[in-house]
């Protein structure tokens, strides 16, 4: 059984931790929405520039792929993560375009071990993440099962 | 501009869509879980077999991406679509694991014109994702914007 830094117990109530940026670019964009989005909007400058958004967006897929990227590389990978059950809500607030540096944080906000499995439990949390400019472009509340620092 | 063979009005409340299958191969997963979702259980089978799954599983946003492609090659390439402003609840319910087949369908469940902006409004839908046992992997009820049928 592998060693982590962070258990369960570890992810107490209105913690939170920044999680870095990424700067997102066109060619990013386009690669990611071609396997997965391939809506105009995503894949295509010209219709893209004659579209309410005027010009290349990102999928919102790929806003929640780069933050749970993030979440990975500064959490989850020094933490006895065991997946997740789902998300309680997410907006897209802002589109993300090319050149974009997206910042993200995490804010917990529950903290429950099972009632029927004793060696694990679920986090409720906040994802956050914000463009150059300080904006909002993605938020979401979701679930990260973790199991129990081992006695 | 664009014709479109999907418009707002198109879209009634319980009308449904089978969107089709894919199989996905444990070469996807990894690649797909090496850019966004480098956890063992996703991308290394060693540690996968000794994780809770008992094997490499799909990274849950990867099941939305597969999931999005769908709905675009069905739906979305044919419509006035113009994005989404997120997702209302989201349950990965079951792992999904190398060479499963996942098929797909969305149900509308409502559809609402805007109250400021006369040429568009939103539809609320489910999509559903099962595996080739029928089992469901994934269900998300969320938010499109469409463009509503030009004068």
């Amino acid at each position: 059984m592998p060693q982590y830094q962070y258990y369960l117990e570890d992810f107490t109530p209105d913690a939170s931790l920044e999680l870095g940026s990424k700067t997102v670019t066109e060619e990013e964009i386009i690669r990611f929405a071609r396997e997965f989005d391939p809506q105009p909007f995503h894949i295509d400058p010209v219709a893209a520039a004659h579209s309410p958004f005027g010009g290349i967006i990102a999928s919102g897929w790929q806003t929640c792929g780069i933050a749970m990227r993030m979440l990975v590389d500064t959490v989850l990978s020094k933490s006895a993560s065991i997946g997740s059950p789902g998300i309680e809500q997410l907006r897209w607030t802002l589109p993300v375009r090319p050149g974009d540096t997206l910042s993200a944080r995490v804010v917990v906000l529950a903290n429950r071990p099972s009632q029927t499995k004793p060696d694990r439990g679920t986090i409720k949390f906040r994802m956050e993440v914000t463009n150059q400019h300080g904006e909002q472009v993605m938020w979401h509340e979701s679930f990260g099962m973790f199991l129990r620092r081992p006695a």
